[in-house]
């Protein structure tokens, strides 16, 4: 598409004037807007709108025990994709084109991502225990296999999900990285979320947990690692000899009190590619990765004791990483302005985004999602919720 | 006001039905609204909207020196008036209807929230090192004092803002609080922000500064300290004695790194007041209650290593401290799905604010701001923050 008249942050510096993005010849009048690459939600568990508010302020044990896995006992692939649904308007509403998704049901999220027009790596996570909706590892595999085999369907692709070293034994996250190595497609996993998985880990193996990832051939450039907290300066050497990438999840941290803050600096120096993510809205509780960025620069700074960290255009980097699609926000929102620097705005004070544009398709105009039926996709939602509870 | 058909957030719970706020008997229809008390922003500097992204990334020193400074040298009436209307243009639409502020040309700013219709409580920053607005801490407190004398104006009432014990030699502390005295009105001042002001504070007096400042008279329920980061047990005790307001500015705070955290519960525990403030659009940067108290709630979770502490409510209380009016969400926005806990969802989700009614008075109705022109006052705003870079 060409974009016209615009005033566009290619990942660098702020430019003006016309330029194509994709490979449409059709024209889009960007007059009055700042063009930026459209986020890359780089962890998200989707349908987990449906549990956004519950349970709030429990202690992570509990909260999964008490709250989350009464709820997710009760899953339907119906109450999925209206789930999904759900959480993609949330998505284009605050200009995010992409993200990498752990969950249950991913046939049903990628219909629902298929009719968003949005891009997504979806996986369903793998545990040793078992689940409702499958036995064991084994018979999670073979579901993960059986997808696989099908291919992506449109902007949507799949992955390998092993959940954490804590959910998986040791032969499950082995065959795990033997499935996505044999397809060609990611590895994604939770890792060093907590103190205690750290201390866990270390206990059994005499290893800290990216250290024995390492040791059992889980890292590559094809692994992506969710949270990293709890890291040390070993492990930080080892992701980058790896070309491992990891997702910062900042406020899914605070929130739940993980206690630890990934070395984003150190990450960043010895050459980590470091994306953002949300988590899912039960942990968050938002999927906007506007907010996200702001939340991450003052942990960073905050935690760090130096105002000079993790800025506007680091956090831009992390939350746009791999993007190749286009958000927009006006120029005379009263969060641009002044306009002394539009990036740090941008991330710090905010602005609406007004229009997403995601592979030659424009998903959202001056305010107004085009691809969904946002009513309806409302409706929809609370009826499911209501289910969920009864 | 008789607000019909509401859902309302009282402070403990979520009610249904109608009811009254303010003295008149009209009419307000809240249908598929929340009501809640509008948030009162602890601790602004409202016209520094105007220097909201310069500078971003310094130390605060550096900051201050190199861009914040010389730009309040160029500062006029005019400029603040602009720029005061400008960011009250942002309170209203994010749901504030009374604020704090310590700035520079106090007739201009009162000027402006008469004519937005907010409530506020302004004082001129006092400095023993003069300004361009003033010579020394005498001239300041006659100008303060002239001030008050004239007395409140509608809904804007005025205080004694002795800046901080490293602008203010103790004599001017002194008598920044005899003046207050003699007035009935409020002293406000920033303290504890940093670890040097405390540090240094100690070696000059051999007191922390809450100790300090009680030493020499300062502390009763007429005051209100901002940031309070840096605290003693001791000094804790001092302020819940003395029954001090203090004012948590969480996102600043971070963003500038204090590295300091406002030991929240045990302020809470020993009965202080607590309230919640985003401090100037230039060091957070913006003017969002909804967003602060996310980010003050995120903090103490993390930096306690405890999810339970500085939940929903407290930050609500925190928000809304002496608020008398109100402010609604569209229970039908993305952000307030599903309906689990709907001040989880105000606190951690967000939600756009469409209504604001003060003292009888709709100020923003369905998203209109009904008392500003919007268009006129951006325009004006964009006029004064280009006259400032000339």
């Amino acid at each position: 598409m060409i974009i016209k008249n615009a005033i566009y942050y290619d990942g660098q510096r702020v430019v003006r004037g016309d330029f194509k993005n994709g490979r449409s010849d059709e024209e889009f009048d960007a007059s009055g807007k700042l063009a930026f690459p459209a986020f890359n939600n780089g962890h998200t568990h989707l349908a987990m709108t449906l549990m956004r508010g519950a349970g709030d302020g429990e202690k992570l044990q509990e909260w999964l025990d008490n709250t989350i896995f009464p709820m997710e006992q009760r899953l339907t692939p119906e109450l999925v994709y209206k789930a999904s649904m759900f959480g993609l308007l949330e998505m284009i509403k605050t200009g995010t084109s992409r993200f990498m998704d752990m969950y249950y049901f991913v046939e049903e999220t990628a219909k629902a991502v298929e009719k968003a027009g949005l891009r997504a790596t979806l996986g369903t996570p793998i545990t040793s225990f078992g689940t409702p909706y499958y036995r064991d590892a084994e018979e999670a595999l073979r579901m993960a296999e059986e997808r696989l085999h099908k291919g992506p369907e449109g902007l949507v692709d799949f992955c390998v999900a092993p959940h954490s070293i804590y959910l998986c034994d040791e032969e499950a996250l082995i065959k795990a990285k033997e499935l996505a190595d044999k397809y060609g497609v990611p590895l994604t996993m939770h890792v060093s979320e907590t103190r205690k998985e750290c201390v866990d880990c270390h206990r059994k193996t005499g290893m800290w947990p990216v250290e024995y990832l390492d040791r059992i051939g889980l890292l590559d450039q094809n692994t992506v690692l969710f949270h990293a907290t709890w890291l040390t300066k070993m492990e930080v050497r080892i992701l980058a000899d790896r070309k491992v990438t990891v997702i910062h999840c900042p406020a899914s941290n605070m929130k739940l009190a993980s206690g630890g803050v990934m070395p984003l600096p150190e990450l960043l120096e010895a050459g980590v590619k470091v994306g953002l993510g949300t988590d899912g809205a039960s942990s968050n509780n938002s999927l906007d990765m506007r907010e996200e960025m702001k939340i991450g620069s003052l942990l960073q700074k905050s935690h760090r004791w130096d105002a000079t960290v993790a800025g506007p255009r680091t956090m831009m980097a992390m939350a746009t990483l791999d993007s190749k699609d286009l958000a927009f926000v006006s120029l005379d929102d009263v969060r641009m302005l002044p306009r002394h620097d539009l990036i740090s705005n941008l991330v710090y004070s905010g602005g609406t985004v007004t229009d997403l544009i995601v592979e030659d398709r424009v998903i959202m105009k001056d305010g107004e999602v085009l691809t969904i039926d946002e009513e309806r996709v409302k409706k929809d939602f609370l009826d499911a919720a209501a289910e969920l509870l009864r």
